[in-house]
């Protein structure tokens, strides 16, 4: 792509989400791409997609993602989970820009760091009865094994804030539990919200996986591989300043401010409300 | 009202909730009027509300309502509380049929029940932020104080099936000891899905709260006070047959049965799904 009156190197990248989940991507692709605009939006008047139907899920996903292209951006990359497990292949052949999901990302790290081929998934309900995660590690290794357990109470204990103490570590427990009989090594996080809990689920991974148990967080994963290959299929942008971040939301900017100063690590001032 | 050719006495009850937690409501209305035809509604590709503004709320709330008027009910029971809590007055005025919610009976039960005039509730966040209870309290009895702790662990707890243990012990602990210092007698479970748990928090209510202290399922309230004025403004149904129950959702049809058979304590079979 050449460098025309557009300026696409520019242009924003264009992350969403269901909800709040995405910003530890966002949070991620700041860290491994310090440069670049980013343009977020987290679709929280009809947050959660996890508990929803391929069908629905598939049109709120257009729907976020024409609303971002409409805005310009130079590629869209999908944070959330179940998105990626339903609808990107789907928003690939539709989107004039390059689209990436977590899960390929996700799918791949787990397979270079696995020796016993057996990888462990978490995430919702709907994302871990999408296979979504097998399907894109047999593409990398067709031996490796992958079972998934869906953890409904994660999000929740996110939102509220409850990231350590008894509750976090005894549900994380109940979890894993279902993992340890498979002698799983790698650990998936297959959600955007659980790396919030990431201290007690590599502290209960260690207990009952075992100490060399590995946990792999998607949205980082995602972030590391649009670090290997912006440049590539669109061009970089330009490294003389630090990127902004936009935020919109379709619900409840104020509720989103609050709780994304946590995801990221630094206040929010400014969200913008848009109509899908 | 004649009866007339229409036989409005034959007509439904209409029941409507964000998604699942109103048959705790169906289940006490038909203990409480087994005779009773029930029409249902759950918006489960729009679940939840408890996260929502109140304008998005009123807006689902009016898409229900309508879809249920439409099929033809002889009146409207909002078994769902934040649409009890923020939609009631409005749907009072729009719908030409009587509309019940389930905050005003809840909080005439807790004022029945309260010794020390100091009532607690629990609910989700938005329920809980609206102050309907105390509102609804605040009519019946001058000199009561309520006091309000968000409990959002809970849901995710019940449509898990995590109905006892340390899990929602501990979670039940930490939410009521909020309300101890402040000596209540009376604890309200503001929220459909909470009678789930009710073993639980009755058990921990004791421990916390002390001996006495008592606790009102609103839904339950509602179907007591149903019973109590049914006849009056809408006519009752024949006392000849067994009430149907006729389940409807707007996603999610078998993931619906299945849940639905635990909340009502026997298999469902048929699941109708509606656009709204």
């Amino acid at each position: 792509m050449s460098d025309t009156n557009e300026r696409p190197g520019q242009l924003p990248i264009g992350v969403f989400d269901s909800g709040l989940g995405g910003l530890t991507g966002v949070h991620a692709i700041r860290e491994a791409l310090p440069n670049e605009d980013i343009l977020y939006l987290g679709d929280t008047a009809r947050v959660p997609y996890g508990t929803r139907s391929p069908q629905t899920v598939m049109r709120y996903a257009r729907g976020c993602a024409s609303a971002l292209v409409r805005r310009g951006i130079k590629m869209l990359v999908v944070a959330c989970n179940t998105v990626s497990a339903v609808a990107i292949e789907t928003l690939q052949s539709e989107l004039a820009v390059p689209v990436l999901g977590v899960i390929a990302p996700g799918a791949r790290a787990a397979c270079r760091s696995t020796r016993s081929n057996k990888i462990g998934v978490i995430g919702t309900t709907g994302m871990i009865a999408s296979g979504a995660y097998a399907r894109e590690v047999a593409r990398v290794n067709s031996t490796a094994e992958v079972f998934g357990v869906a953890a409904p109470l994660f999000v929740p204990l996110v939102e509220e804030g409850w990231l350590e103490g008894e509750v976090p570590r005894l549900a994380t427990h109940r979890y894993l539990t279902q993992l340890a009989n498979h002698r799983i090594d790698t650990l998936v996080l297959g959600c955007t919200h659980y790396p919030m809990l990431r201290v007690v689920i590599e502290h209960v991974a260690h207990d009952v996986l075992g100490p060399d148990a590995r946990v792999i967080d998607s949205a980082e994963a995602t972030a590391h591989e649009l670090r290997e290959t912006i440049g590539t299929a669109v061009p970089r942008a330009e490294e003389i300043r630090q990127g902004r971040l936009h935020l919109m939301v379709t619900d409840l900017p104020q509720a989103f401010a609050g709780a994304a100063a946590r995801f990221l690590g630094h206040a929010v001032d400014d969200v913008e409300v848009i109509d899908l």
